[in-house]
């Protein structure tokens, strides 16, 4: 834990804060913090921080935190996933919120097992743990805004603009003519990139999706497991907007 | 699997090869192989080429190859990775090895706890079978060479040199003033990148390694788990060094 991270509703008006759960148990038996010692803290989809312990005692640790005034920016890049196997998705969460994306749109592809979308790692609230957890490690508040499409077509055809409008659209795919990092680097605003599922996406979704503005972006002629892809292909993008901005 | 990888032992005069292994299990019951069907294979750091079915059953297959007579490069990037936790190693592993690199030396770090070296997942009986994974989901045929180093300063001070001759050596850290990829792209022959341990290289480290030629980058602010951090930078390496080549 690089930061710690607390809902507004957590802080009381002049500034104080209580924490009595996993994370003061860290805070006490893994980073040993000690009164008076200074941490990083953050809140949720807002500034961050900085906290001095106050008191520790009983699994509970109490902090006088003082917040920066403006707001960090939303990571630039919304991840659309082919729904993975439950065990990967589940891995998944904590790496791509410290990768750090603005939106998951979990999706329906046809090489996607229908059952996937039975399992409890869609609940809330087993992911959101997951995203804070990243999120601390990163030392960022964003929570990325998670949804879940059984039905791609529509996803694609009617809801896309509005959830990630004006977007530089690129989906990862072996067969991808323009290096992934050339593809994004063009983007002016936010990048939306497209991961399929193991196996790939099929011919109509591919053509749906160039239909729609993605272009085919790839990391050479490697095929990567999903996972793996989504942690590179969220790095070289991350890394391609960084060299844009300087 | 995208690459049926077999050891030049299994191949007899005439290019029939007969497995009846776990890689025959995955032929039958995930690919449903038939005769006559032409399948991807590869020899063990050797070349790629063509496999055709000749017969199924029993949890067996024959396969009639044909191996083109060029080896593939090897993956023009090595990896100074100091010891993770043995789970987070264990799924390492085949990531590392879809990615692509040449070696991967394990090595002691201040922050790396000792008996993270006793564990199973260091014995090539257990981590070979996970490479060559690895290696038939990514179709490349080059087992990275592995060594375990328990003395960090004996390693970067005198067998480094020979172990990865000659390569732009990068040290990933978040302090990193370049940007991992600028870092990577000026690279003219191979890249050794050093990742840390969870916590990070300490001072004496760094220094060691900044005397030893390695230059700090960095993938920007965010600090990462060190499993998503080397598959991070692997991969962004690599995209700067195909970029080089194009």
């Amino acid at each position: 834990m690089n930061l710690l991270l607390v809902e507004a509703r957590e802080i009381n008006p002049v500034g104080r804060v209580h924490v009595h759960d996993a994370r003061a148990r860290h805070l006490i038996h893994v980073l040993h913090v000690e009164p008076e010692q200074v941490i990083r803290v953050g809140i949720v989809d807002g500034p961050v921080g900085t906290g001095r312990v106050v008191h520790v005692g009983h699994g509970a640790v109490d902090l006088d935190c003082l917040f920066e005034t403006q707001v960090p920016a939303r990571p630039p890049v919304d991840l659309l996933l082919a729904l993975p196997r439950p065990k990967v998705l589940q891995r998944l969460w904590a790496q791509v919120a410290a990768l750090g994306v603005g939106r998951v749109m979990l999706c329906n592809a046809a090489r996607v097992e229908r059952n996937y979308f039975d399992t409890h790692v869609l609940s809330e609230a087993v992911y959101r743990p997951l995203l804070l957890e990243g999120l601390q490690q990163a030392r960022d508040t964003h929570v990325p805004v998670v949804s879940v499409h059984r039905q791609f077509r529509v996803l694609v055809e009617d809801a896309l603009e509005d959830m990630s409008p004006g977007s530089r659209r690129i989906v990862a795919d072996p067969s991808g003519a323009i290096p992934l990092g050339r593809a994004a680097v063009e983007a002016t605003g936010r990048v939306l990139l497209a991961v399929g599922p193991e196996g790939g996406w099929n011919r109509f979704e591919l053509d749906l999706l160039a239909r729609h503005g993605f272009v085919c972006g790839g990391l050479g002629g490697r095929t990567l497991r999903s996972d793996t892809a989504c942690i590179a292909m969220l790095a070289v993008v991350h890394e391609a907007l960084r060299g844009r901005r300087q």
